[in-house]
C-alpha cells in the first residue's frame, strides 16, 4: 500500500511517500513546496495545490496522512498555518483518500517510541526505519514521520481484524 | 462586470454575485454554503470546494473579493477559519482571477460611508443599494457588502486610469 505523509506550512508544506507492506515498509520519495513570502496569498495557494497535485498524481497514494495541529500562540502564525492546511487536506481527500490525522505525540511515540521524543531523534529513527532514505529538510522528515504512523496505524488495525485485509 | 463577494467559514461561507457597471450595481445571486461538524475535517472542506466550484461555474464572476480576517482569540477557531479560507481562497484564484482582499473597517465605509458601522447597518446598506434583493442570512449579506466594496474599488481605480477600462 502507497502513503502519504503531509506536513502542512505556506512557506513550507512537507510530503513524504512510503510503500508500506505490513509492518515492513520502504521509501519511495520525499520533497518540500516551498512558496514565496512575496506573492499575494491567494497565489501561494494555487501553487501549493499544483505541487501537491502534481506529487498525488506521480505516486498515487491509497492513503494519506496529516498531523494534528500544534496551534500557534500567534494568530496570524495560526491562520496561515489553517489557509494551508486546508488547500492540503483538500487535495488529498479529493482523490478519494481517507486522510487520517494523529497528534505529535502519537507521531513520536509511532516513529521513536517515545511521546516525548525530540525532533533529531525522530529523524534519526526516519533515517533508520527507511534505509537509504535521502531526506530533503525537516519539513519532509515530518512527512515522512506521519506516513509511517499512518502505516503502523493500519497494520494494526488489520492485525485486530478491524479492517479487511 | 460580475464580481463574487464571499465571506469564509467552515461552517458557513457566505457568497455574493454582483453585476457593476462603473458605480451602478445589481444583484445577481446570494446564498450560503454550510457544512455538517458532524463531519471528518477533509469532506467538510470537498463539499466547500464542491459547492463553491459550482457557483463559480454557474455565475462566471470575473474578479473576487474577500474581507481580512478577523482572527479570533480562540486559537482552534482561527485554524478552522483558515482552513476554509484556504480553500476559498483557492477556488477562487484557480479560475484565473484576481481576489481581492478588504479590511472589515474599509468594508464598512465602501457600504455604509462609516468604518464604525454596526452589521445591521451594513445589512440594511446591501438591500437598499441592491434593490429586491432577497439575502440568504449573515453571511451572505458579508460577502454582498465585500463584492459591493470591490466594485467601487475597480470603479475608483478606473475614474483615476489606474486599470485600462
Amino acid at each position: 500500500m502507497i502513503l502519504i505523509g503531509l506536513d502542512p506550512g505556506l512557506g513550507c508544506t512537507g510530503w513524504g511517500v512510503i510503500a508500506a507492506d505490513g509492518n515492513r515498509l520502504r521509501h519511495i520519495a520525499n520533497g518540500q513546496i516551498k512558496t514565496d513570502a512575496r506573492m499575494p496569498l491567494a497565489g501561494r495557494l494555487v501553487l501549493l495545490d499544483a505541487a501537491l497535485a502534481s506529487v498525488l498524481a506521480e505516486h498515487g497514494p491509497q492513503g494519506a496522512a496529516v498531523e494534528e495541529v500544534f496551534v500557534n500562540e500567534n494568530p496570524q502564525s495560526t491562520l496561515k498555518l489553517g489557509q494551508a492546511r486546508g488547500v492540503v487536506l483538500l487535495a488529498a481527500a479529493k482523490t478519494g483518500m481517507q486522510v487520517g490525522e494523529y497528534a505529535a505525540r502519537l507521531v513520536k511515540k509511532a516513529v521513536v517510541g517515545s511521546g516525548g521524543a525530540d525532533k533529531v531523534q525522530v529523524h534519526a529513527m526516519v533515517q533508520r526505519l527507511l534505509p537509504g532514505v535521502r531526506i530533503s529538510g525537516a519539513d519532509a522528515a515530518d512527512a515522512l514521520a506521519v506516513a509511517i504512523t499512518h502505516a503502523h496505524h493500519l497494520a494494526s488495525r488489520r492485525a485486530y481484524g478491524l479492517d479487511a485485509a
